[in-house]
């Protein structure tokens, strides 16, 4: 199975083009878009959202990871190999969070095979998908091995305390990984400080809360509302971490 | 086939998720977007729209139907068969008026199943797509029978009088069947009397028109224009049904 | 391997019914969504898009192209061969520069089949996806042959100067292929005079600039910015061609 996490957007030509590569080559295995709507250009966001939904591959699938401002630069296109599973996009610091949370338990390799036509903005096309596909079909990555470590990056969090997804509902997925926060830790967004809900109705219609998302990530909800307009929240917004007092924070941060 | 009519957003990972588990489970049956931006949290106006999509369904087909506002609370998930068609989804109504369509040729059952890990608020991915697969592969509903008669809103009209869907046109579906009105019946919206056409150029430019769609509901258009934006129109709109002396009303509603 | 061009939009039924009919037909066969959001009724700045992006088909694919204003009048609907490649969609103009590309190798057809139940407004679920499905299968074009010269709109240019699609990242095609441009060509859009780059970092920060997209087409961007909302360009926006002196151009123009 090939698993799609890209920043393309949903509309246009580029998961459509990218697919038809991945097609002819594996015409029998399923393809998956996990994200087409991840934040765009922007790996330091991207990260933290592909490492807690690249949990949808299983041993044996290909994830296609291109959020890639530096496509047609001399980023390192790379493939990574982690519990069975590979990843393939650009060394920009996409797979940093992956990569980490793997521990010792990732093989990588630098891609350096080229394709007789390669663009010099489409390497979703051109170069990863065809790559993505050799994998898929049994081949080894088509370079040198390299140091894994190299593919994170030290100076990110191992939690961003930022937003990172807004989606169709309006609401907003943090960095953050629920099970490492406090249990009564309150989320600060927007001058709110906000408390953790197990479901909706456990906010006053209108009421912001925070909850353990499907995938382990801290996501801030409006009940009867859209987080992302009523916060004013987006990606890449500001969110802090803190426990007790909430009425006094709140008070604060007005 | 897999007929997904779902409120989760063509962007976004949910649609992804839910499609990973079924390509799992039976990767050789295809998956179809009826709707992915069915009116979200509400099976109100959703229970029209799916009433006049379903019929792309055929016998043996499994429609998964989830827009699941109470999803994480005590409601139920159940599974309808119509017509050999398999219809599998949160008990809210959103099967109202399929059910209440197809007479008494309804079998129905609550799904007593739940998976190893069930989130709180992704029942498309961890409960209703599992069972999908499992009557797909022709295994029966995992749970008791149980009274079709109960996933009826006896409440709610054969026809809603509102708008239900605004399309990539901005052309508004109402929830009424065109089969339902009189031909010579005006829909009054946004405080318009409008009149029935064939096809767009059954208006002047700029002058709005109802028309029976593609699959038989009243739809409202603005030859050459956006109804969505023009008319102000958007789901939820209320919409009346009236005959005769279109000037009259027209006048009376400015 | 169908592909398919349409401005069906990427969310509502549209192209899910059109796929569930091809899946019906040919369940083996792959589709992908090459434009979902191509100009909205409008063949005449679809057609420059479509002639650079029916690439992607190899020879055997059918190419369902439909942006169809005149769907439910009496536009033909035909098929046309190129290069063993099919196409399949209204006589509107859509197919114009890509039949005028092939220079006399073209082959075309009028479709005079009908299905049993052909409604008003979509012919793409109801008369082109079962003709493709033909195609695709192996069938002759259920029609007489006609003159694919017909098909041509001789007064159309063969690069159109105008905005033709903006993508995701804000990025704006043109209709005119960059090859067919002085290399020192600049682009006047928005008032603004443009230089052509080869990556987005040949622009400062903020500044416009045009290059050769991975498609040929010339493409308009700002670096580090959105060319759509900071130019105010949208499809159908002018752009014209000039060289030379691009200071006084961009003073004139202001």
């Amino acid at each position: 199975m090939f698993i799609l996490f890209t920043d393309f957007g949903v509309a246009g030509p580029y998961l459509g083009q990218m697919k038809a590569v991945l097609l002819r080559a594996a015409p029998r295995l399923p393809i998956v878009d996990l994200f087409a709507d991840a934040p765009a250009c922007d790996p330091h966001l991207a990260a933290p959202l592909l490492a807690a939904y690249a949990e949808v591959a299983h041993p044996g699938d290909v994830v296609l990871a291109v959020v890639d401002p530096g496509v047609g630069t001399d980023r390192r296109p790379v493939v990574a190999r982690i519990g069975g599973r590979w990843l393939v996009g650009p060394d920009n610091g996409l797979l940093a969070l992956v990569v980490r949370r793997a521990g010792g338990a990732v093989d990588a390799w630098e891609i350096a095979w080229r394709p007789p036509r390669l663009s010099a903005s489409f390497h979703g096309r051109d170069l990863f998908a065809p790559v993505a596909a050799m994998l898929a079909l049994g081949q080894a990555p088509p370079g040198p091995p390299i140091d894994p470590a190299t593919l994170d990056r030290p100076a990110w969090p191992d939690d961003l305390p930022a937003i990172v997804y807004c989606d169709t509902y309006g609401n907003a997925m943090t960095g953050l990984r629920a099970a490492s926060l406090p249990s009564d830790a309150m989320l600060i967004a927007a001058g709110r400080a906000i408390r953790r809900g197990r479901t909706f109705a456990d906010a006053a219609p209108g009421t912001p809360l925070w909850y353990e998302n499907a995938n382990g990530l801290a996501e801030i909800a409006v009940n009867c509302g859209r987080a992302d307009r009523e916060l004013g929240l987006r990606p890449g917004a500001c969110v802090a971490v803190t426990a007790g007092l909430p009425e006094q924070i709140g008070k604060a941060s007005v």
